[in-house]
Order: structure tokens, then C-alpha cells, then sequence
């Protein structure tokens, strides 16, 4: 890298924060020149300070048009929100700038037939301005989309992908185990989850990357979410669970042709699982049963892998870019 | 796809006919346009009747230019030689054509480091044409190089990346046991290394990949091949191995930091070996430990990832592209 890339970081909340972080520990690569959130209790702030970090001299502020209008942007790192109705004003609020935006927006890793108005509107603007749009995370972006879609680069032909991230919360700190659902009894559990604040966002849009890439039309894709029930007493470090309730929560992705489930996605997290694991199962020619054996931590592998897409969104051709459609991105530090 | 993708096939040995026969079931995606090969008994013949099939209608000739000067070719599928230096007349007598090329060149699936000028050279041709060229297939390209290297792209910092492939030979058939050096006395194994026909080639060419994609400045690479010993006398069904004779083949690749060994690959394949797998082991943040179990059939997956890496090949940006820097390959038939 000749010049260090100018990223204004928008969006601090718990990713955002850690993003600084990563950020920050590359001073050879990145350099932070701009910080903005709407909550005022940041604004004014220190975004390291924010961050933990000892100050890194730049101040969060409400307003993205100053800081964008500074000019010599390259990048900004949107972690602001999972849903794509609520960040699509902020990315044609940045576009017009002429600059590159990644993103950990769920609904945005491949909204092309989820959300397909939406997705050609920021494509359509961020050609108009010759920059490139990604958004990427550990899950969506990377275990159950991009890393099945890729292991079937070397298949001849392939029946079925399965995918399962499966998480033993048992060892996990309790605002995951809360997270997860653990120790709700199951009218709690319903509510959270009509509160929508239970679900994994994204599976569906996973589901529609391996399947444009794979040329698999889908005819119907589901995706179900349940409470896996404790069938007996259950006594963890911090939560004491009766038989009947929750002790994790799972979701359940399937992409259909006709009657056929050509993809099923298997998110698990719940006290006592018996393994940790993200596993890739193709059934196909040849068949590929692949494990990482203890799963990856989502917390540390999201921020990484948005801040190790960012040289490579700079330089992608312009538009609505998804893991389905970007060179490859490696950790570079 | 709007249209078919013409091919010519250049090289009718195992995987120039293995994949005639990948390309002859996906009839929706490709035609087989021209097929090139010097031998003379392989010249007149019909490609599809070399590669086992019914008659294509493509008749083998020895004479790249005649089938090249026909025009409207979008890709050769060039699977001559190993060497870079035997394949070179090859890519610049190909490229004026204005024609993209997926090879199976090991050495030319990174050569940046190791046959620089010649890498230069081909990376302007196919600029001045205006075309692509991409050399891959499971290894070099796919699971010692692509695969690790994918996967750093969710850590936060990569400490050191170990590839093992390793593949029990016990239930293979005659051909590939031979082929790994099974049932040689040492001195035999020796002299098979020093004509050159037992050694894998491309582990310094997927060192390399990895290392200039995590921005690893190496200082040396090594890649030493030696005979796995039997301890005991073993058998086969087909061979008869006595203690001290060859049970097959190990090749160590190590890349260095100063004195530190940051990749390590080992490629061992062997009679008796206890478990048929490909690992990747990542120490970094977080930490991975991916492994297929029963590994990847490399007949197979060979052929699959040329043909798979086809349309990705003819709409990447034109030069010499290699798997660090293409858009992602995946099966869509």
C-alpha cells in the first residue's frame, strides 16, 4: 500500500467500537478521519476513547455531510443497522461523495432478490460515482455463503449444500447466553422473538448467494426460528434452566427447487450442544464433508473481515458488489 | 448465459480428456469449438471419442493457428505441461488472438516470485489483447493456497497458516500407488526424484500466493520431498512393500520470516497413512482449524475447477490473474 487508506468510521455500537480497535492496529495501512453517530451521547467523544483505546484525535459528530465534504475519503465503514430500509438513506447520502462504502449491514450481503429495487438503486448510484458498495461479516459474508459457494469451485456437479453453525453456549459470558434466548421459558421466547430482537438476520440472503452462484432457481426459500427446549434441569455459571425452557435458540434455512432442498442452513446456539462447529456438507461429485472443528468467534471474525475487505471493495469494479462477486479478501496484517 | 462459451481444448492427456467430458455435460454453457494436440495419434481423431465419449464433431488437429484464425473463440483450455517455460510459446502464441486461457499450469498459478519476467511478460500480452489468463486446479490453486488464504479473511491477525494434505493409498488403484513412489527401494525413490517424475509440483507457487496476500515478505522458501519408509513389511493388494522399501511420498514446503516458519505445507500421500484429510490450521485471531474429512479427489476436482473457472476467467479484468486476485469460482452445473 503506498498511502494509507482514509476510512471515516459511521455507526459505533459494539462493531463499530471494536472496529476501531482493528483499525487502530494498523496505523501502516488505515488512518481514521472521521468518526459520526447520531447518539449524543457520542457525539463529541473520542472515537478511540470510545473504543477503549487511548484518543486517537478524531471527534464523533452527527453530521456525515461535513466529514464527507472534508473531502479525501476513501472509504467509510458503515455499522450502523441490519435492516436495509433503514441504511438505504445513509448510502445514498455517502455515494454522492465518490466514496467506497463496506458494510456489516446483514440485509445488504446479497439483497438482490430479497430487496431487488433497493439493491439496483445503490448499484445504480455507485456506479454513477464509480465506487463500490460491499457488505460482509463473519455470517452473513462469510461461513454460510461465501465459504460453501467457494468449496464448490472444485466440484463437477453438486446436489445439496448444508451448512451448520452450531454454538455451545454453555462457557459463553451471559449477555450471549441472553443473546441466544437461554433460560427464557418459552412464552418469553415467543415474545422475543415476535420482538424480532431473537433472530439471526441474513440466513435468506446466504441462502440466495450459493444459489445465483450455484445457477440454482429457487422456487421457495424458509426460514424458521424455535427454541431449543431444556428436557431436563439445566444449571449453568450464571442461569439456572427448569426443564421446558429455553436453553438456546435455533434457525433453520431452506432453499427449495420444486420439492427438492438443494441448501438447508442449520443455525444452532444453545446451552449444551455437544459440539462447537461450522461444518460444510456437499453432497456432489466430489463430495465434500468440511469442519472447522470448535467454529469461528463471529465477534472477533466480523470486524476483521470488514476491515480486510476494505483494500479490496477500494479497488473492485464499481457498483453493488457481494462475496459472490469480489476478489478474494485475506487477512493482510 | 446468454450465449455458449466456445472452447478450444489444448493438450488431450488425462485432464485435457477429463475435461472434455465436464465440459460435454454442461451442453447449456459451452461447445467445444477446437481441439489442439501435437501427437500425432491423437491428430484426426475426434476430441469426444479420445475422451471416451460419442463423437463431438471436433476433429484434433495439431495446428493452434488454423483453429484460432476461425475466430469467435472465448477461451483455450490449455492443459499441456507443468513447466512455465514449456508453456510459454503456448500463452503468447495463443493471446495475440485476442483469446482468454485457463491452464493448468502449476508453475504459472502464482509465478510472480518465481518466474517473475516471464509472469511480466504474460500479464502484458493479455493486457494488450485485452483478455485474461488464469492458471488453477485443486492444488497448486485451490486447497493449499486459495483455501488458506480465504480463510484468513476472517482473522484479526494471522501468526502462522500449516496446510496438510494427506492421503491414505492404501485402497487407490495401481497407477496413482506408483505414481507416489509405493513398493520402491529408496535408491529406486531417489532416482524417480532426480528424473523428476514423483515431485508435486507448485508448493513454491502457493507458498508465494499466501505470503504476498498477507503481506508476508519472505526471506526464503524450501520444498524437500523424501520417501515415506515402511517400518514393517506391508501388503498391498496389488504390492508387496518390505520393510525399508518406500510406502510413498512426503514434500515439505516451508516459507521463512527471518527464522520463522510462517507457512507450512505438507503434501504427503502413502500407503497406511491413518487418515485421508485436508487441514488448514490458522494461528491467529481467532483461531482455525478447518479440516475435510476424507479429503478432496484431485482427479476430479482438477478438471471441475478449470471448467468452473471459465466465465469468472472471461469477465475478470484482463492480464495474468491468479486465485489471490479473480472473483470467486464456484460450480454452476
Amino acid at each position: 500500500m503506498e498511502r494509507k487508506i482514509r476510512v471515516v468510521q459511521m455507526g459505533l455500537g459494539p462493531i463499530g467500537n471494536k472496529s476501531t480497535i482493528y483499525l487502530a492496529e494498523r496505523p501502516q495501512a488505515f488512518e481514521i478521519v472521521g468518526a459520526v453517530d447520531l447518539d449524543p451521547a457520542k457525539v463529541g467523544q473520542d472515537v478511540g476513547v470510545l473504543a477503549g483505546l487511548a484518543p486517537l484525535g478524531v471527534t464523533v459528530t452527527a453530521d456525515l455531510h461535513s466529514v464527507l465534504s472534508h473531502g479525501n475519503i476513501d472509504v467509510v465503514l458503515l455499522t450502523t443497522a441490519s435492516s436495509l430500509v433503514k441504511v438505504e438513506s445513509q448510502l445514498t447520502a455517502i455515494l454522492p461523495y465518490g466514496v467506497n462504502i463496506v458494510s456489516s449491514c446483514e440485509e445488504l450481503s446479497y439483497p438482490w432478490l430479497t430487496q431487488p429495487e433497493i439493491a439496483k438503486r445503490v448499484d445504480a448510484l455507485a456506479k454513477q460515482h464509480n465506487v463500490s458498495v460491499l457488505s460482509t461479516g463473519v455470517n452473513p459474508g462469510f461461513l454460510m455463503d461465501f465459504l460453501p459457494m467457494a468449496l464448490t469451485g472444485v466440484c463437477r456437479h453438486v446436489n445439496k449444500i448444508t451448512v451448520e453453525r452450531i454454538q455451545d453456549a454453555t462457557f459463553r459470558r451471559i449477555p450471549f447466553q441472553k443473546k441466544i434466548g437461554a433460560g427464557l421459558t418459552l412464552a418469553e421466547f415467543d415474545q422475543k422473538i415476535a420482538e424480532g430482537t431473537l433472530r439471526h438476520v441474513g440466513l435468506t440472503e446466504s441462502i440466495h448467494l450459493i444459489a445465483a452462484k450455484r445457477g440454482w432457481k429457487l422456487n421457495a426459500t424458509e426460514d424458521n426460528i424455535s427454541p431449543i427446549v431444556a428436557r431436563h434441569d439445566v444449571k449453568t455459571e450464571y442461569l439456572d434452566i427448569k426443564a421446558g425452557m429455553a436453553l438456546g435458540v435455533q434457525q433453520i434455512g431452506r432453499g427449495l427447487v420444486g420439492d427438492n432442498e438443494v441448501i438447508r442452513m442449520v443455525f444452532r446456539a444453545a446451552i449444551g450442544e455437544p459440539e462447537t462447529k461450522d461444518r460444510i456438507i456437499i453432497d456432489g461429485s466430489p463430495a465434500i464433508d468440511s469442519c472447522i472443528k470448535g467454529g469461528v468467534n463471529g465477534d472477533v471474525a466480523t470486524c476483521a473481515i470488514l476491515i480486510n475487505s476494505i483494500p479490496v471493495t477500494i479497488n473492485a469494479r464499481p457498483g453493488l458488489r457481494t462475496m459472490a462477486d469480489i476478489e478474494p479478501i485475506a487477512c493482510f496484517a
